[in-house]
């Protein structure tokens, strides 16, 4: 695993050059769902829309279709994450392709197999798709570097760098309320040096216009270089809320607290927790989103998480139909 | 968790007012599984005639019906069993519905999510049936409580409350073979103090009108107050045993044994051991039942578990039958 | 578990009388799956020339048939392996049946379960088939034994004594790259006396009539009586190699080393590792197995393994398709 690259520093993980060359057939189909950055407006609009007609079937007695009949799934999670590879395993369930689930820290890793060999030894089986998670950045890419032609790779989450198809959801989820985005104030709150969704929602944000993308957190929680993503930083809560249209809070690691330099729990509430009293900063239509699981007392009050605000669960829901989107596209394109 | 009711006592569970407001739609349809207390014996008769059928076609070359087809049945175990959970997921699968199997302890209790939340994850996800599993008494009320409407639950054992499929499988295979219950002696024997088993099987014995149910244990085993529950008490293994029709052997817990003053595993089958000698006692075509896996020579000879009387393997080919029926019937009182 | 036969000497595990009376119909058809000896050509070839059409369905766009829908296949593993429980798990997918993976370690036997009661409970669900791997020789043998009327056993596995699946895998690639055995020279290079890969390989070659079967091993990884096995012994890399057409490596487990009298991983590597320069002395068209995964730099130069005479991967993608030919083929014999 020595060829993957590090994540240590404060700085940005670097993605790699070109990632489009990657994820994209030259058509500028989606090939695998590796990162948003680098995606064009049409494209991302695209898998919106797509998403859109599943999310109508998902309400429906019936939730099942056959486009993916016959295909092979693997969820190849280095990470443990039940909540993750659950959406993703609904999804392939759901379009009807069959799912194999690989925990690789307890099966080949015993032996001493490399990622590589994994990975090969998993494609000479004929699967069609790998769904990646694992705690370094960069691995699906590298997957996705390395695997045959005809095999799509969707990151489910690589150490700090990105999780796309939790960033499409997120954007799924205020579209659906919200309409247009250029005239939205969005603020990305707490801890956005560690997040690879804040990275991935930033991205969005961007490529979708959006009025104003800002992000909220003590200094210690933001990379040193933040501003080139073309956000607005607020080191206090309140003034970061002002007139928003869309506050998403992000998760706090508990292992994260000391190197914020936050002592407590409660002291990182007091400053960046959001309280219904806070929320009244915010435009009165305001939506209040989390990727969850929520810390209801750290990073959120309960009132708020479980109010008339809160798209929280929408945002669960919405998950299968991005991902289903996202699973039938990449396939589409390798059969064009 | 706090909202749970403990269950520390030596008196009965107290399943709450009105289960069946719950598990009961309007028109008296089943909407929930939860328990067997409280149903009446038209739709417990019902649900053991829909079994029926499903028993025919367990037999055949394809064992698969689509009539679950695009539901979506999550297996949710807050306490491992395979066996139990093997046999609703199979049940689940012959219905042609796609089964989650997510073991809780394992996953999102890492994160220091709340079952609530857990909960209000997996329906985000437009899922359609629970089927709960829990070492604490009232989890799955306490789910279909708080469940979305549309999501059925179905409890597969709660602490030492109820254990409701256990006992239809328990009742249909009875049925199967003696017909008519307002004639038979049944007796339960061994540890009913902490049995969800036979708790759920004397509910469903009386609301058949079963001619007479037994429960024999040594004081230590029994609630103070069984007699509530419209039972003969038998102290002694001989005299519970005479003329019966039907003998229910529970399996002793082997952590059960300090609490019941029996320094051996030896001398409580000496006491409470059910032997061929003493199935003589019994009726000529006494059947002998366990609800697995037994402990041979514990609370069971190997030459009774195996022979001629004993059906129990025919209970665990039943079990798939009725959790068939029962998952059935309350996806169509949904669509009612 | 006593019932079961140990394989603590280094002498050939006997596989008991007559396994051809368990593992055919009257009519010669394939019932079980447990080992190749004893296996005529002519059935040998069948179930190859059955596996071809599967391999070519493997490499279409729906990867798909209907002949097992509505069969219920168990993966019954005792000894966890992630890569072979997955390559039988696909292929039953691949047709149709529904799958239920149980690890046994991890659940009844927890409960003190035996292995006939898992069996017994098991079968009563009315399953089809079970795939079985155990770290003891003898036990596919043992539950085939066991086993009602109608359920097929297949051995993914046993302690050393065999693992049929691999072998045929191993010969369905041969062939597709060789066409006829009669000519050929082949190699089996390592740790004959501990694989239970080499048996199977030894007699599918004899059983296909290879020209000349070879055994490349220090004296201390060799069974005793291997000669009767009817291969040719080498203790010398280079003069094994001399002409073959076929070498396959076998895994070198770094316990057995120190049995081997092998101080070291570099040493076994200067003495029975494959390297280009040595595959040299082979014929120039060789094929290079591997049943993997392989430890690279032990007993395998990567060099090799991933060199243009390696059909390692090869091997893994026919995999699929033999499984498939064994679950069909023991299906059909059934409903005759």
């Amino acid at each position: 695993m020595t060829e993957l690259p590090a994540a240590h520093t404060s700085r940005l993980p670097q993605p790699g050059p070109l990632p489009n060359r990657l994820q994209l057939t030259d058509e500028g189909q989606l090939r695998h769902m590796l990162t948003i950055e680098g995606l064009n407006r049409t494209l991302l609009t695209e898998i919106l829309d797509t998403a859109e007609s599943f999310a109508n079937m998902n309400e429906k007695a019936v939730k099942k279709v056959p486009l993916l009949r016959g295909k092979t799934i693997v969820n190849l999670f280095f990470e443990a994450s039940t909540r993750t590879r659950t959406t993703f395993e609904l999804a392939a369930k759901r379009l009807s392709a069959d799912v194999l689930n690989i925990n690789v820290s307890t099966s080949s890793a015993v032996k001493g197999e490399s990622l590589l060999d994994t990975l090969r030894n998993l494609e000479a089986m004929n699967v069609d798709m790998f769904v990646v998670r694992h705690e370094e950045s960069g691995t699906a890419h590298f997957i996705a570097r390395h695997a045959a032609p005809g095999i799509s790779v969707l990151n489910a989450g690589d150490g700090r760098h990105a999780h796309p198809t939790q960033a499409l959801l997120d954007m799924f989820t205020i579209r659906r309320h919200k309409g247009d985005f250029t005239k939205l104030k969005v603020a990305i709150v707490g801890d956005i040096l560690h997040s690879r969704v804040a990275r991935s929602q930033i991205h969005a944000l961007n490529i979708l216009q959006t009025g104003e993308v800002r992000v909220v957190a003590p200094r210690s929680l933001l990379p040193a270089d933040v501003e080139q993503l073309g956000v607005h930083v607020h080191h206090d809560l309140d003034s970061g809320l002002q007139d928003v249209d869309v506050v998403i809070m992000l998760r706090l690691q508990r292992e994260r607290m000391e190197h914020a330099h936050l002592p407590s729990e409660h002291e990182y509430f007091q400053r960046f927790g959001l309280t219904a009293r806070r929320l009244q900063l915010a435009s009165p239509t305001c939506l209040v989103m989390h990727p969850g699981p929520a810390n209801r007392g750290v990073e959120i009050e309960s009132a708020v998480a479980d109010g008339p605000h809160s798209v929280i669960l929408e945002q669960v829901t919405y998950g299968i139909s991005v991902r289903m989107a996202v699973m039938s596209m990449v396939m589409g394109a390798h059969q064009s």
